[in-house]
């Protein structure tokens, strides 16, 4: 047997269901061996006292949108996917958005073109259908599921994305017959559209209502209306970004009832309360806290604990939409018209490269998940979900050689200064995590170490998918 | 004391939470008195074995309204309020329609005029409101809250009827600022529009499909949607003809949550399954069984009588909807559209005339209900629900001496060939009823009895009406 | 016709269903006639301004009961019926306690004994079965039930009359054969010692923990196995005296399946917490809030009133269960055995008086149920639940003239020297109470009024019952 | 590196979370390397075409118990493991059984008398207590933990073992001092022996009425008593052997409560109903599915499925409980006392042969559940649940080289005739199985292949255990 490429010696592994102590051989960019004792090697990686563990792969990442008001996002496939690595990721899905008027298919190509060589980890896209026209419907979206776009997201609310019942359906019904899996936005448009009057009209506009305008209320009713359209087109989705109690409630109902809904939640939800919108006396740094839905109380970060705990969750992720704070086009107090309502508040948040960290800090270090459900949900889930699996998510022969080396151990504060996304701001600053990602390797290369990225050029590839299953 | 007018002798009287064996006085339409022994009379009427009830209230009633395809329903206010009066009942409130376009004012001006003089009952209106114009909003809907239309109608489904989400918001938002109360009709429209899409894709095209395009699925998610839009603007709602177990599971678990909704049932949810849209080998005889919501199945027929037990429905009511089955414009085979689509076959079943039998023999002769709570189910909880109460739906004194004597141990079968509605059939012939109306008594005088009618012209007056109340 | 004994005049009548203004006459102890105008009348009261309603009956009250310590309570059936009738009650329901090792007919004829001439409001007993021995279930059971003692209280926790499962089945196999009424304290016996011990090993013995010791836990889960009990036998139970949202829930779960079971609670519920029981930092004040089970917290008084509110509840009663605060037998600091430990303080408060005025100003004048429904909850169910209808319990003719005349806009504190209990304190000392109960007539002779007994000896009767209705 | 005792060469390796082809190396009965490619080894295996499994662990086995009425079970260690390994499993848990009046020390010795040197699978012990006197609970319990026996189960039935609310709470003190770990049957004894009665009284004898008395509400009922003791103790416990909808509905409700609740179902929970009881004509043939909890409805049946997916159940067990049908001490027609009643029918089946083949065929095969879920079930979870983790129950390197190969494609009947247990029928003779075990490889060497055991003597261990995680 010839030597590997790398071997990383030491270390315990951790899979989805199962911890050991091992050395991992990489050959030709996969995982070849796992041994109790591996000699040689052309790299050697000490990870004795590291967890080894596979990459993270973020599900619900977006990176280089165009906005409705003509403003992007603060960070393009350069800037996010290093964040992304220097996060403990090694893939992320972004999103190919169709704008309405578009052709789906050039949506994706127009995204294909910005994230070309610029990956530093490996990329696919979902797709986001706004406009599901005959031709969307009939052709594009067929073909393109067939060609590994597998998966794609519909809102229920945003005016220039939002889908009316009847397009859902249509949607859902195209999924069901192509067997792609639909990831949904769930909150009611119409309901925070009159929440949001209501509260302009009694001259609340601070970015803290924000979180009174999409009341869970309205969450929890497109929740059970997205869940009934696809009851009734019998077909599995995705509620992603699940915020609180009560659209939890819905999801455990309609799985008593033996319906597939696979449930996503982000770290916002566990670390942050909507209190954290009021910023300094219902000032503008509430806004670096607007996303949608918002985080609500403590009650349902207690619910949402225990759903990541229960497996009510399958995945785990950033939902990173990064804006800036400071600037015209900012979240910020500098936007003018923000400062008329938090409506024009550009909603999200950066958070890529916070995820792993935030949930290994809080939930395996604090003793709330275990480590093996860790990886489950950022990464073997995830994976498997998406149509990935083995390839990704899997400390496995034959997957990918994607490795974080993690150091359970190690303290130290979120600081932006720290990070490496676009946006000039991290809503945790000052978070206190124990647990940080110290190695991330790509295919059996190192990307970033030691706090800085030790690749020249980005080597991320684009991968097509295949179909999701219907149990994970 | 001067002599009353009427005295009804030795019957048993029935209130919503009393029994007992008594007298009974009117004078000048009112009840007076009620005594163990009433001397005198000018009139006098031996109710020794009969039942004394306080006259029905049908609460949902369709008369005269004018069809999106230009027809007209098989009875105008003459003839419905006739059936209505030879069923026992003494009110009933049927609806004035606002078409699309039509000035909500105009639209109650137009059914005053149908109505004019040709009640044999009393009758009040609920309007259904179909476009919430700023004007109908701000001024017309504002205005006759206040004339005494207390409540409304909306509907979520119908392409004639159908309100978005967003004016189902505005309209609550209405009704909460005038303490009106608004009725829903939940069934989700284009959850039905997909389903008959893909049945009619299958050929599915007979009257039977009617009740697999009204999917309870698409039930349960438009009275979760209701519910919650009531739940965010904070207004109690009524979710009218409620079919099954899955939206009773809406309501109950809403009410849990102590929100004010009040919940309606017909008699078609508990005499009729889905089965019986299918006829004779699925042929149009099926099409007199079509209604909306449809009846369900066994399983959700128990449902409903569980819940008409233990309080989950707090009315019961009709929602007569009288249609030919002959004819081209009917119901049945002679309607060139009817055949070529479940669609075509209009929505509505007779029943004015058959509701208080139905329930009485189903309910109360077989011992799923009190008798009491046959009374608050149709006549008290109506009257106070809509604001008659106390002058409709009581045997007190003061109230209108609106009375129906009930033979309970009467049996015989529904024949068409009895009734007075102006359909030409019931969905129920042959069924066997134990415990008949026998006489009818409006403000006192008799206008029903032994099968005839009883006086020479129409005596029934508009109800202006009262604010609902936040509990029965 | 000649002039009635009795005529009240001008009130507002309130029954459980309906409200009017009405006069009401009375002959023979019986309501005759309700009118809207009576002449005349041996005797005319004055009740315009007031509310008519009928008296209160209490279907839970421990009298002369003697205790397993051989103390007796601080009523005997004088002092309780007097302090009963003070508090608008017409009718009580005291128990006939058997102890272990007596016989249940022996047991009847002594609270007969104590009874006799000492009555100053009707009573009637419900048995409490503690010695389930073949005799007693075989022959003085089913003979006693058919004399009209259609209802008996099994205990599963108190080590003086606690039932095991075999025991409580084979009761509720008497209670299905005759068709007798079991009325249940549920809380685990086990559970309670259990917390008990624990709780004084820590040396946590003031008061207050037996609130803890009789945890939540325990009431729900011995709900649980008295519904499955029944269940299994076939037989309607009530749960008395439930305390707060958890065995609501059971019940609650048990109804939607359709099971027959009754539900009470009582004052305790809604105006006390379990911080009541520190008194002042955790003295022997707390004892004079000191029963079983203990009052809970404020999410479970939010739950009882929307049970009561929303029919989860049928009735509502006192448990009224008095003893001295003050003395070596009482429940506070005197009594040696008591400082010793929480669990010897004597388990029980006053509250016969003061059941009616404090559902009427916590619940009616603040608006959170009907008067209808307080009228139900405190006369009308009891009396139909427990077999004493039409007699009792309603203000219709032939029914006992047994009415509570009532002031819903005096306000006044609840004070001890105002009542008329035997026992030396009232735990809502200084409660401010708006409505109070002004004149209580009993057979249609004034027993009490303006704070005065009207009448020189007792004039209760004892009432033989009826069997329970399936439904109410 | 020195060549490894074994190789297992071309098979598909599956864990609970993973599946990936790989090569697997064995070197003094440990896994020591995983690899796409080894190359040697002193015994080679060619897994090609083949399932590559963690050993089976049957965490639920009964063996040697001596019966209340003298009787032995059908199978001793010897046989009772040589079936376990026939049938795929590496590890079997027997109990430890101890009878009234005996020291837990001694019933432990006993057993380990009865298995030494007996075994051809690893055991490990866990105990039931039935008699928890002071001595048993605060020194014998405590100090067998300590040595490694984490786990003991507690009965809420049979005579000769019941324990009473009072005991189970000591016992679940003691688990909860010693981080031990509580096996609950959840059958309430009372119930049943009032329904036995009933049954008996109605001449309702034969066998099928076993069924009957053991009603499914009394698992209910117990489930929930066990639920609530455990709350209140604060200490998690297995409910084993889970039957049907209702116990089920009590676990998820206490789950999503936050509680601690893990649970176990059975093969003969999926793949029996209690019709199978009628045997022919309700004769003697349905002694054979005599179980406690006995086997439920198809309704039920679907609930089992639902949780083994969605994870309401942990793991999954045989029960095996073995007892010949034939002779005067076995279950049939042949036992005189049996012949009188159902309650003298022996409770229990064999079958930890069948349990993975069955669970592998009805539930992946027909495609109920993943392949890794299987796994889970059968083999990670159980070895994590109860302290034998990661010596047991995975593929990692590391473990115990315990492996199963399966053949999932091979399609063949279960019948007596193949079988290796005691008992002389199996109550699934003639079922249709497709997937089963060809080898068993415990500790690295083949004891069962090609339907022959394959070893001259037993060299199975017994395993002292460590304590049970929190969290699987």
């Amino acid at each position: 047997m010839s030597l590997p490429d790398l071997v990383i010696r030491g270390g315990t592994l951790v899979t989805a269901s199962d911890r050991f102590q091992a050395d991992l051989a990489v050959t030709d960019g996969k995982i070849t061996q796992i041994a109790s004792r591996i000699e040689g090697g052309h790299e050697e990686i000490d990870a004795s006292g590291l967890l080894v563990l596979p990459g993270g792969v973020d599900a619900h990442v977006h990176l280089a949108q165009e906005q409705g008001d003509g403003t992007v996002m603060a960070d393009d496939f350069a800037s996010g996917t290093r964040s992304a690595v220097a996060g403990g990721n090694t893939t992320v899905l972004p999103f190919a958005l169709q704008r309405k008027g578009q052709s789906l298919r050039e949506a994706v190509r127009d995204y294909h073109a910005q994230a070309e060589g610029q990956s530093w980890c490996d990329v696919s896209f979902h797709m986001i259908i706004t406009d599901p026209t005959p031709q969307v419907l009939g052709q594009e979206l067929p073909a393109l599921v067939r060609e590994g776009y597998t998966s794609f997201k519909v809102f229920m609310t945003y005016d220039d994305m939002v889908l009316n019942d009847a397009e859902l359906l249509d949607v859902f019904d195209v999924a069901r017959r192509e067997n792609a899996l639909v990831m949904v936005h769930a909150e009611g448009h119409d309901a925070i559209k009159y929440m949001t009057r209501k509260l302009e009209e009694q001259g609340k506009t601070a970015p803290y209502y924000h979180a009174e305008a999409h009341a869970q209320i309205a969450e929890r009713e497109a929740t059970h209306r997205a869940i009934s359209h696809a009851q009734l087109v019998d077909v599995p989705i995705v509620i992603v970004h699940v915020s609180g109690r009560d659209p939890m409630e819905q999801i455990q109902w309609a799985r008593a009832r033996g319906l597939q809904v696979f449930a996503e939640t982000c770290p916002q939800y566990v670390a942050m309360t909507a209190e954290d919108l009021k910023g300094l006396n219902m000032d503008f740094e509430g806004a670096k806290y607007v996303c949608s839905p918002p985080p609500r109380d403590s009650d349902s970060q207690a619910a949402i604990w225990q759903g990541l705990r229960d497996g009510t969750f399958d995945i785990f992720s950033s939902d990173h939409c990064p804006f800036y704070f400071d600037g015209e086009n900012g979240t910020g107090k500098d936007n003018p018209r923000a400062r008329t309502s938090f409506k024009w508040v550009p909603n999200g948040i950066p958070g890529v490269e916070t995820r792993l960290p935030i949930l290994f800090s809080e939930g395996v270090s604090k003793g709330r998940i275990t480590l093996e459900r860790f990886v489950a949900l950022t990464s073997t889930n995830p994976a498997k979900l998406y149509g990935m699996y083995p390839q990704k998510g899997a400390l496995i022969i034959g997957a990918d050689a994607d490795i974080t080396l993690w150091d359970a151990n190690r303290r130290a504060p979120v600081r932006q200064v720290d990070l490496h996304h676009g946006a000039d701001y991290t809503p945790y600053e000052g978070m206190e995590i124990t647990g940080w990602p110290v190695r991330t390797i790509l295919g059996g290369r190192t990307v970033f170490a030691a706090g800085t990225f030790t690749e020249a050029a980005p080597t991320g590839r684009y991968l097509p998918r295949g179909y999701s299953p219907k149990q994970l």
